[in-house]
C-alpha cells in the first residue's frame, strides 16, 4: 500500500513519524494532510536507505537540486559528485535529469550518493532509447515508454516527471494562442514531437491508468509535469499554460481515486505581478495537491544569473502557497552547471524557501532568523559563521577581511553601530 | 535656483530634458513630476560633467553602489576601483561612504572618477574629525557638522544622506519598543551617541532651517536617512521605525517648501509579507516623496548571500513602487566588498529593479525581455550573450561550456526543447 492509502485508513506510517519529527509537528497532521492529498512523501518501496521528506501545505517549503549527464558531458562521476554537492549544500531532494551515457548507471549512481528522495523524467530515457534503436523517437512504442517507467520504478526512484497535460486538445490551444518561445520543456518537446509525426494521443494521458498502476504498485509519487510551461514572461499564464493546468486538476483527483501519491508541476517564466496567481490557480484548479515550481525566473534578461531571477520568484511563489521549488543555477540557458555553481543554485532556492517560510508561519523559521539577530547583536562572530545558511562561505568571508581579534568587521571598523550604540546603552 | 524650483515655474531644464530622453517620455512630465515632488534629479551645480539621472514615479527604478574607505582599509585607489567598476555593471548613482584615511581626497577622487550622480553621508566625516580632533564624538559642536555638510555641498555631491529623523522624540520610543539590534545605522548610530552623551536634539533636526539653506543654495537633494532601519526581521515596521518615518514625512514638506529636492531611505531587514505594506505607507505619510530603499533582506540567516536576500526585497519593493534600490553585496555584514562582489551586488540590484519595472509599466522594460526571449527561440547565441545583463558573464559561461559551432547549449545538447519543436513547425 501506497503512503496515501495508508494515510486514507489513518495508519501513521514509519515514514509518516519521522517526517512528523523533521518538521516540528504532530505525526496526526502530517497523516491527515497526506489523506487529503495536500502533502506527500515520495518513497519507493524499494528504495533503501530513504530519508523521507514531506512536501505540502504547513510543511518547510522543500528544494530540488537537478543534476544529470547530457550527450554533450555523459560523465558519471561527475553527476555523482554534483548529486553530493547538492546534498552537502542542504537540498531536500535530487532530480536525476540524464540523457546521455549509460543512463540506467548514472541514475543508480545517483540514488546510491544520497540518501534523499530521487526524481526522475522517464520520457527522456525512453526517448533517447527509441532514437538508438528505430533511428528516430517517431519509433517510440507505448510499451517502450512504460517499461522504462517500471524499470525506474522497480529500481527505487521516489517520484517521477510525467507530462500527461501536453495533449492534442492542449497542444491545439497552444498553436491557438501563438506564442514567442513555444514548448520549452524537454519532456513536452519530446512528446509533442512523437503525437504531431504519429498523429497520435499522449500515451501518458491515454494510458494514464497504466501509469497509475505501476506508480501504485511501486508507491512512486507522481509529479505533473508541465510540458506547456512558459519559456519567457510574455508567453506566462496564457491560454495553453492554463488548458494544461486544469487537465492536470483533473489527473490529480484520478491518482487519488487510485491511492497514487500526486504533485502538480509549474513555470518557469513568470512575470512578478502574475505569479501569486498562478499559484492559487494551481492550489483552486488541483484542489490543493502541493504545488512545485521551478523559479519562477521574473525576468528573461539574466543569463550569468538565473539563480538569482529564480529565488525572487521562487521567494514569492513559497510565500504565496507553493510547496517545493526546483533550484536554478547560475548556468541556466547557458550549460550544464560545476560543482560550485550547483552549491550556489541549492542555497539561493533555499533562501527563496526560507523567506517565505517565515511568513508562511513553518515552526522554527522565526527562531532561526531572531538567533541570527541576537548574535549578530552581540557581535559573536562564531556562532553567526555556525548560524549562516552557508557556514562555509561566510566563515571564508570573515577570515579573509577580519583582522585578527577584532569585534566588528572591515565593513564598518571601530566605527560599528552595534558596538557604538551597546556602549551607550 | 535647483531643479524643483524651476519645475515648480514650469522650467524645463536641460537635466529635465536628458532624463526624458534617457527614460523615453516627454519632460513636461519629467518636469511636472519633479514639481510635485515625486521625482528628483540629484544635480549639484558644482558637479561638472554630472551624468542627470531621475529618480522617482514612472521613471525606471535605479541602482546605488556603496563604496568608500574604513578605518581598517583606509586604500584610496581600492575605493576609486570600485567606483568604476560599480559603473560598469551599470550603476545608476555612486555613493562615497568613507569613514578611513583622506576623506576629502577619497571623496574628490571618485566624484571624477564616474559621471554618475554622487552621495556622501557628512555625519560620517564630521563625526571622524570630531573623534580625531576633540578625542570622542561626544566632542563634535553644530558648527563643525554644518561645515562639513557645506563642504560636501560646494565639493559637487549630488545628493547626501541625513539621519534628521533621530530625535529625542524617536529615541525614547525606541527605548519604549524595545529591539534586538537597537540602531544599525552607522550615521543613526553616530548622532544617537552625540544625542545622549550631550543630553541635546539632533543638530539636523533642530537646525533643520541651515540644513536647507545650503542644500537650496547648492540644489543639494535631501536624501532623509532611516537612522532607526530595522537591523533584522524581528525589528521590522516596529513603533520607532514607523515614529522616524512620520516625522520624515513632515520634513519632506519643509524641504519642498523650501526649493530643496528630497527622497526618504527606507528599510533594512523587512519580512517578504510587509514589504509592500512599507512602501505604501512611505508613499502615503512622505506624499508621494522617491523611496530610497536599502535591500529590504527578507532573511537574517545568510551571509555570504545577502546580495540574493536583498534582490528578492528590493525586487518587491520596487513593483509596490519603491523608485531607487541600494545595492547589497554578497559581503555585507562580513566586510567590505571586493571589486567581483561590486559587480556582483550592481547587477542583482538592476535585475531586481528591472524584474519591477516589468510591472511597473516602465516604458523599454518588456521590449528587452521579449527581444531576449526572440533570440532565444532563434537559438542565436551572440544576440543572447549581446542582450544579456552582464554580457561578459554570459558569454564566459557559453564560451566555457559550448562545443565550438553548437547551436544548443551543453544542458540538453542534441536534445534541446526549442530546437526540436522548431524542427516540428
Amino acid at each position: 500500500m501506497t503512503q496515501l492509502e495508508r494515510a486514507m485508513r489513518g495508519e501513521v506510517t514509519p515514514e509518516m513519524e519521522k517526517v512528523a519529527k523533521e518538521e516540528g509537528i504532530g505525526p496526526d497532521m502530517v497523516c491527515q494532510r497526506i489523506a487529503e492529498g495536500r502533502a506527500i512523501i515520495p518513497a519507493n518501496l524499494h528504495h533503501k536507505g530513504l530519508k523521507p521528506m514531506g512536501i505540502g501545505q504547513g510543511l518547510r517549503t522543500k528544494v530540488n537540486a537537478n543534476v544529470g549527464t547530457s550527450s554533450d558531458c555523459p560523465d558519471l562521476e561527475k553527476e555523482v559528485e554534483k548529486a553530493k554537492a547538492a546534498a552537502r549544500a542542504g537540498t531536500d531532494t535530487i532530480m536525476d535529469l540524464s540523457t546521455g551515457g549509460d543512463i540506467d548507471r548514472v541514475r543508480e549512481a545517483i540514488l546510491k550518493a544520497t540518501p534523499l528522495p530521487l526524481g526522475t523524467v522517464p520520457i527522456y530515457q525512453a526517448a533517447i532509447e527509441a532514437i538508438r534503436r528505430h533511428g528516430s523517437l517517431t519509433g517510440m512504442e507505448e510499451d517502450e515508454l512504460f517499461e522504462v517507467i517500471e524499470r525506474h520504478a522497480k529500481g527505487g526512484v521516489d517520484f517521477i516527471t510525467v507530462h500527461c497535460g501536453v495533449t492534442l486538445e492542449t497542444i491545439n490551444r497552444l498553436q491557438q494562442q501563438g506564442r514567442i518561445t513555444d514548448i520549452v520543456s524537454r519532456g513536452g518537446a519530446f512528446l509533442n514531437c512523437w503525437m504531431v509525426r504519429n498523429n497520435r494521443e499522449n500515451p501518458l494521458y491515454q494510458s494514464y491508468d497504466r501509469l497509475l498502476e505501476i506508480a501504485r504498485d511501486h508507491d512512486v509519487t507522481l509529479s505533473l509535469g508541465d510540458g506547456l510551461r512558459p519559456g519567457c514572461l510574455a508567453d506566462a499564464t496564457d491560454r495553453a499554460q492554463i488548458q494544461e493546468l486544469i487537465l492536470l486538476g483533473e489527473l490529480v483527483e484520478r491518482a487519488w481515486a487510485a491511492g497514487v501519491q500526486v504533485m502538480v508541476e509549474g513555470p518557469g517564466h513568470v512575470p512578478l505581478d502574475q505569479i501569486e496567481a498562478n499559484i492559487k490557480l494551481e492550489k483552486r484548479l488541483c484542489k490543493g495537491a502541493p504545488f512545485y515550481v521551478l523559479g519562477p525566473l521574473v525576468t528573461d534578461v539574466a543569463p550569468g544569473y538565473d539563480h538569482i531571477t529564480a529565488a525572487i520568484g521562487g521567494a514569492l511563489a513559497a510565500a504565496a502557497g507553493a510547496d517545493y521549488i526546483c533550484y536554478v543555477t547560475p548556468s541556466e540557458h547557458l550549460g550544464l552547471p560545476t560543482l560550485e555553481e550547483v552549491k550556489e543554485g541549492v542555497i539561493a532556492a533555499r533562501i527563496a524557501g526560507h523567506a517565505a517560510d517565515l511568513v508562511k508561519g513553518i515552526p522554527g523559521a522565526w527562531a532561526w532568523d531572531e538567533e541570527m539577530a541576537r548574535e549578530r547583536k552581540a557581535l559573536r562572530w562564531d556562532r553567526q559563521i555556525e548560524l549562516s545558511i552557508d557556514p562555509e562561505k561566510a566563515g571564508r568571508y570573515r577570515k579573509e577581511r577580519v583582522p585578527e581579534g577584532e569585534d566588528t568587521c572591515t565593513m564598518c571598523g571601530e566605527f560599528c553601530a552595534m558596538k557604538l550604540t551597546s556602549e551607550l546603552r
